[in-house]
């Protein structure tokens, strides 16, 4: 038989912390903390498994749960000594939901149920204070009609106004118990009037009527957003807590706070918190009245005249104080503390590990590893990797009250300021007058890279997270917003609209990449800092990781930035990027023209110096770290002119007429470029192409070598390729070329020939194609495509939809979709080490950044990971958690 | 030690038929008559092994190949008391290439080898007859010349023309000795003057070079190109046969010639063959003479005056007929057979299995397993199913002299003329007129179906084999040649250009869809006939097939047709095809340019009649057998239109703004179309249309089965699905609407729903999605574009590259990728089979009508194959041959 449910109080406690998933959080934490014997009001848990029940069998409870509840119920009147319902003196309990992670979008809390018109005599007499007992009635009343019954707090808002005003006064506090009364009664009037039955007065009817809601608000809107935006599975489900009332509005000698163990803000180890007397919890939430500093050192901070509770309640403080230490001992982490006082007696309703900022995450888990209370595994394993991002981008002012203009997807973290400007080349020649730009297009494309990496930040109306603007800004630590379809661009004007406001060129907007949303004017900014706290934290990963960690980079100024991140090399240099430079394309444009292969040729010989400075930069800076660098990728259509300004400059350039140059674009052009004549398939139809690229790496490769740098290893990376035969013309063609570059300049060095694996026929032939190839790579980007033939670039709309109807827990393009994609990852590492037991295995796409693929990895035994230098550091603390099988909250 | 030379000769042989494979169709061919008792000219034959080794290592031989050749050479020398190379009687040999597959790409043969400056005067002496030896001489050299020396044919011609213009005389044959001599002299110079080097004397020079043609022969453009067009792998390597010569142009009693033991045309059980008196194989072919008839019945059959070898040579022509039945009994199959009278001795060069008419096969192996010769199971294994195409369509009539315009790719097989128009809309206004019309486009898309329907051919100038307008055409058994890059299309002029000819609007054409030849004019047709031979072939088929054989069909007239071939069912309804109908395409747009559901909903209700009208005409049609409905595939912008005529009509259909219809275009346009917004991702965000499709469904199969037909069971195929989720939420939409019918017409009945498995992840989750869905069809379409990253519309260029360099032996889109899509439907099957051991499993791919991909589809234990109408037969028949693993000549 299924236990549904669990008690805890008086010291003992059938459940504990380690059981969240079965009794919620709140749940696991009551029986934690009334199992180390602190004062906990008495009550049980209904656990998650009964919500997976009600789901599962079409809304309807196990038949023995209405017995369980009972007796559990006994249990706590018993330690009480009173009873539920009891006319005299009756126990009035809260039901509260609690699922296996916080979760805002959940149902309120339902107090002092257990109230009816009879028993409301009983609590005025034994308490002998019928104000209160009134108070506390048409509390309970306003929140189960409005959880329960559905009836909104203002119905109630206005009775109480209403009477207010003819009274003529201001605060509820001049209300008398005669009032509350008169009170109580028009209530329960609106409720019969709303809902055409009596406020119900059997408090077994009222238990059942909360139980059901919070399972009920499991699958409201306002969860299901918010589990969708948090990635909790729904099949997690919730518990519902029901506990004994404590009351902190029983006059003076009673209280009610939340506390933090450590200041969630900084992280300080300082006891920080804030209580309001005679007050019930709903008081301090409500920001009516001004709460109070626990602590003395905290009112000085924050410079408060009103008493602490240092000082109005010592001795319950120093009991709160032991309390503090003891949980953070026990939890080893700092926590989130709610309590009551209850006539001088204190009780603990909650305590939870605390939310924090990233600073405060970092100093929390360094100093928590330093006192010695958790050891420096465990301290990596307490950094949420995403949160880091905060640390390292400019974040907006939160003192400065915005207006959003429009919202779209949060496709690069960071905020930036700058001018509108509507195209790639404008942008460019904005910053070369010293302007600052924010370039808005309806969606980007490879030749707007200089633009795109002049401008403060990106702003796109289509596209998804990882549309071209979002992974290519992402690279460069560019904020970018994405996908916004709140707003309309018209090139023409060279204005955008959202709504009624036109934006036109030059004027200045802000941008908030983490968050997706769009400001006008320029919004102050809070400019990011690199602790000491995070270098150390980065110290401890890096001695616990694995796998390691490479940056994707072509740019001198990326892989700066990715060494400076702490990258272990280049696991990914795309080449095309190379080609967009003004003083290249000409000769790329020249190249796709040519009417044969000696055009090609001619026009390649050309481009060669180029390719040559810059791998001999990038291996410069690398200093003898691996780089692998990936031959020519996209389809040659995406080089060729579209504007009849660039065409005539190709024409004057080339001497091709328009006309061809108008027809080639027709004769390239593809119904599905991802599908392509792109990738190893120029290789194979243009061979100079691939020789011309292996010759510029080798000579760079020489070049540095001779220089006296450390020794070059470059890993040659084809890509797209689908049949052992296609690697292996490339790979004969690369030797070739390594040969004569070897023999031209009298030096030799070590290089590798691989390939990505980011087609499904790929990585099931891995075990024949990595007979000759040295390393795989997974291209995680085109392997989601294909294997889910969804692409990445059409799918935002539907993803959405996909993801509302739980189809879909998370963006595919995002995080790994482990089931199908990992499958194939796990195929092609088995086949492919059974081959070659030392083939190098990496991941280069966008999924190398994320935490949970970076997991996934390590569980597949990858070599490593590479992602955009930005990510650098958030995958070293992955990959460190991932060595340690640190998950956190998001097993399943 | 390897074996690389199998002798033969002397009524003794090493070899045998069995052993094609390593000595190549002609090499086991000659043992196998050597071992019969057959008169076979001693000689040997070199593995297709030393071809292999020879292509492995850098073009050498193996260290022991020379004594292996000396040994055999002597036992020629033995058996014929002659040696090779002597002065006074000289041992000659032919040296040929012979592959396991007949291949006429290959080198031609060399005569008459072992002669030089002294053997030919031993030969002179030995034969008594020096015109004889010198004109044996003269042929070796220019063969020899032409084939391993590279100095062509036209130079010699060239010598021989000058000498018999200066002397007056027109035919050789007036050319005496001395003439001879002197011709071989001016040979002997002009090889000098072309090479640098005098023609080698040495007859082991001799024999070393011919063998080394015959190898070099094998990697030959000509020889790579029949390959490729034949789907031979590089690998299987040639054999060499060397054997010692015998002479049919040694005077009257001397004869060479061909026969077939029954006509190759007609089938009929006629010995049928040509020789001529005093002359050398080549004169045969060369066509110079006029051959003769070897039996009086062929003579009078061909109305022949010159006499017939079975008058001129009866004891010969006997013994030649009592081989005829040996070799026929022996192989049990008709035989094409060479042989040479050198002096009234019968001497057999070659058999092997004679190529023969689609007619011929079918009537062949009907008669052979009526006589005896072979079960009905070899019978059925005898025909090849492509060639089932021959009597399925007209063809070109090949008495007539055609001028071919241009060549494309034989899309669609059968010959057609008509009046060139250039679009669909045309087509059917002038085929209204009662024209008939040949629809000439740059490419086809679904709008254009009615025009294609009407049409007599199609013609595109785009697209590869598995192009739209392809796989319709070929659904349709409509003529089309594709990918027709010769032609350029002018739609503004209507007029198209082939080189320097101009074909305009209303000119007529004629296609052949087999060759991919376009004509000018009208080209006379043979039309085909449906022959009783065909009717019992197919019913032995059926006997011995075990999976079953549906089509692709959705008009009545396809699912008419298709029924007449024999189908079993339809597999696959393409649901989409039937919204282009102008009454129709309206309600199509309104419902895409709604702003809501409701919107949606109405326009739907508009198309719902037409949907049921269509199941119920298919379902009427198919007789209780299955039918398969997928549910509307294409993204929605397929169906919006394109030209201001057509904005305009809608604008006035829907009452919503050109603006309007243009902007959702553009919202709805999409990179990558393939990997977009269409299949179930339709059904799960538009729900409505999928219940529309549902509702037609049921309710057309209720309508069916009430008005007394059959009991329809139909099969709702939900496409494009690559999680459980995704066909869960489908399924319960179906189950809701089925019970929705039942309940309104008091009628129920059974279905099934199933699911398309077209994704790599569709297959990967194939276990987990056979938990709900009742049947897979393997749509190899899509998954050979996904597991290959391959779009088969662009894929066209780049893919006879591939080709080309061996990378693919077949178009992966023409017969199934065994290696990589194969294994992921074997997994998918096991899978499936695994969770629901009964799942139902066919293809609806346009692998499903391809006989190489049927019987792979018979290992992997399909349940069915479906294919387009006039594929049926073929199909038939290739499921009965993979029933009982004939593969042909196909094995590896």
């Amino acid at each position: 038989m299924t236990k549904w449910v669990y008690t805890f109080g008086d010291g003992k406690a059938e459940g504990k912390s380690a059981m969240k998933n079965l009794l919620g959080g709140k749940g696991a934490n009551l029986a934690e903390m009334a199992g180390l014997g602190l004062p906990v009001p008495p009550g049980f848990t209904i656990t998650t498994e009964v919500c997976t029940y009600y789901y599962d069998h079409g809304q309807t409870y196990p038949s023995d749960l209405k017995d369980a509840v009972n007796t559990a119920l006994a249990g706590v009147e018993k330690i009480i000594g009173m009873k539920f319902g009891d006319a005299k003196s009756p126990l009035l309990v809260s039901v509260r939901s609690g699922a296996r992670a916080s979760m805002p979008g959940m149902m309120d809390t339902i107090l002092n149920l257990g109230l009816n018109d009879v028993t409301v005599e009983g609590l005025a007499a034994s308490s002998g204070d019928a104000r209160f007992a009134y108070d506390s009635y048409r509390r309970f009343i306003q929140m189960y009609s409005n959880v329960v019954l559905d009836v909104g707090h203002h119905n109630f808002e206005h009775i109480l106004q209403e009477l207010k005003d003819s009274r003529g006064i201001k605060l509820d506090t001049e209300l008398t118990a005669d009032d509350w009364k008169k009170i109580v009664k028009l209530f329960e009037a609106k409720v019969k009037d709303a809902t055409g039955k009596p406020f119900p007065q059997d408090v077994h009817d009222q238990l059942w009527g909360a139980i059901g809601a919070v399972f009920g608000s499991w699958m409201n809107q306002r969860a299901i957003t918010y589990r969708r935006l948090n990635d909790i599975p729904a099949n997690w489900g919730t518990a519902v807590n029901v506990q004994s009332m404590v009351f902190g509005n029983m006059g003076d000698d009673s209280a009610t706070g939340v506390a933090f163990t450590r200041d969630p803000s900084t992280g300080e180890n300082a006891f920080y918190g804030e209580y309001l007397v005679n007050a019930q919890g709903e008081d301090v939430v409500a920001g009516i009245r001004t709460p109070q500093n626990i602590s003395i050192v905290g009112k000085n901070k924050q410079k408060s005249t009103l008493p602490a509770m240092e000082e109005v309640m010592p001795a319950l403080y120093r009991e709160l104080n032991d309390i503090r230490d003891k949980l953070e001992r026990h939890y080893t982490d700092m926590q989130d503390m709610e309590f009551t006082i209850q006539k001088n007696k204190l009780w603990m309703l909650q305590t939870r590990n605390g939310k924090r900022t990233a600073k405060a995450a970092l100093k929390i888990a360094i100093d928590l590893a330093n006192e010695g209370l958790i050891s420096k595994k465990e301290a990596v394993g307490r950094v949420d990797p995403a949160q880091l991002d905060q640390l390292l981008h400019p974040t907006l002012d939160p003192k400065f009250k915005k207006t959003v203009l429009a919202r779209g997807l949060p496709a690069s973290p960071g905020a930036a300021s700058g001018q509108v400007v509507f195209s790639a080349d404008e942008a460019e020649a904005w910053v070369r007058e010293g302007k600052k730009v924010m370039l808005v297009r309806v969606e980007t494309s490879p030749e707007d890279i200089g633009g795109m990496h002049v401008a403060a930040g990106i702003l796109t109306t289509r596209g998804g997270m990882t549309s071209h603007a979002a992974v290519v800004a992402r690279g460069m630590g560019r904020a970018c917003v994405a996908g916004c379809g709140e707003i309309t661009v018209n090139y023409k004007t060279k204005s955008f609209s959202a709504g009624s406001t036109t934006v036109k060129e030059g004027d200045v907007i802000t941008i908030d990449g983490s968050t997706g949303e769009v400001m006008l004017g320029e919004v102050p900014m809070i400019q990011p800092e690199l602790t000491d706290d995070f270098a150390r934290l980065m110290e401890w990963a890096d001695t616990i990781r694995t796998m390691k960690v490479r940056a994707n980079a072509e740019t001198p100024l990326d892989a700066g930035m990715a060494r400076k991140f702490g990258c272990e090399g280049i696991g990914l240099c795309r080449t095309e990027h190379m080609f967009f430079d003004p003083k290249r394309i000409i000769s790329m444009r020249e190249m796709i023209l040519a009417k044969d292969e000696a055009g090609r040729r001619t026009a390649l010989a050309k481009l060669l110096p180029f390719q040559r400075d810059d791998f001999a930069e990038l291996f410069t800076i690398m200093a003898g770290l691996p780089v692998t660098i990936r031959l020519l990728d996209p389809p040659l259509h995406e080089f060729l002119p579209h504007t009849d300004a660039e065409i005539a400059e190709v024409v004057k350039a080339s001497g091709v007429d328009a006309e061809t140059v108008r027809a080639r674009g027709a004769q390239l052009h593809e119904y599905n470029p991802m599908l392509g004549h792109r990738g190893v398939r120029l290789g194979i139809t243009y061979p100079e192409i691939y020789e011309m690229q292996a010759q510029a790496i080798f000579e760079a490769a020489v070049a540095v070598t001779k220089k006296g740098g450390k020794p070059v290893v470059p890993e040659v990376m084809i890509p797209l390729v689908c049949t052992k035969a296609e690697f292996d013309l490339m790979k004969a063609a690369i030797d070739k070329m390594a040969q004569q570059v070897f023999k031209a300049t009298g030096t030799t060095l070590e290089y590798l020939v691989g390939t990505m694996i980011e087609l499904p026929r790929a990585a099931l032939q891995a075990g024949v194609i990595a007979e000759t190839a040295e390393f795989f790579s997974f291209g995680t980007n085109d392997l989601t495509q294909t294997t889910l033939g969804m692409s990445r670039d059409d799918s935002a709309g539907f993803l959405e939809v996909y993801r509302e109807k739980g189809i879909f827990e998370k963006d595919p393009f995002a995080s790994l979709d482990q089931t199908g994609v990992g499958e194939l990852i796990e195929i092609a590492v088995e086949r492919g080490k059974k081959t070659r037991p030392d083939v190098k295995t990496g991941i280069c796409g966008e999924h190398g950044g994320d935490p949970a693929s970076i997991m996934f990895c390590q569980k597949a035994g990858l070599s490593y990971v590479s992602c955009s230098p930005y990510r650098v550091p958030i995958a070293r603390l992955a990959a460190a958690q991932a060595a340690i099988g640190v998950e956190g909250d998001r097993t399943k």
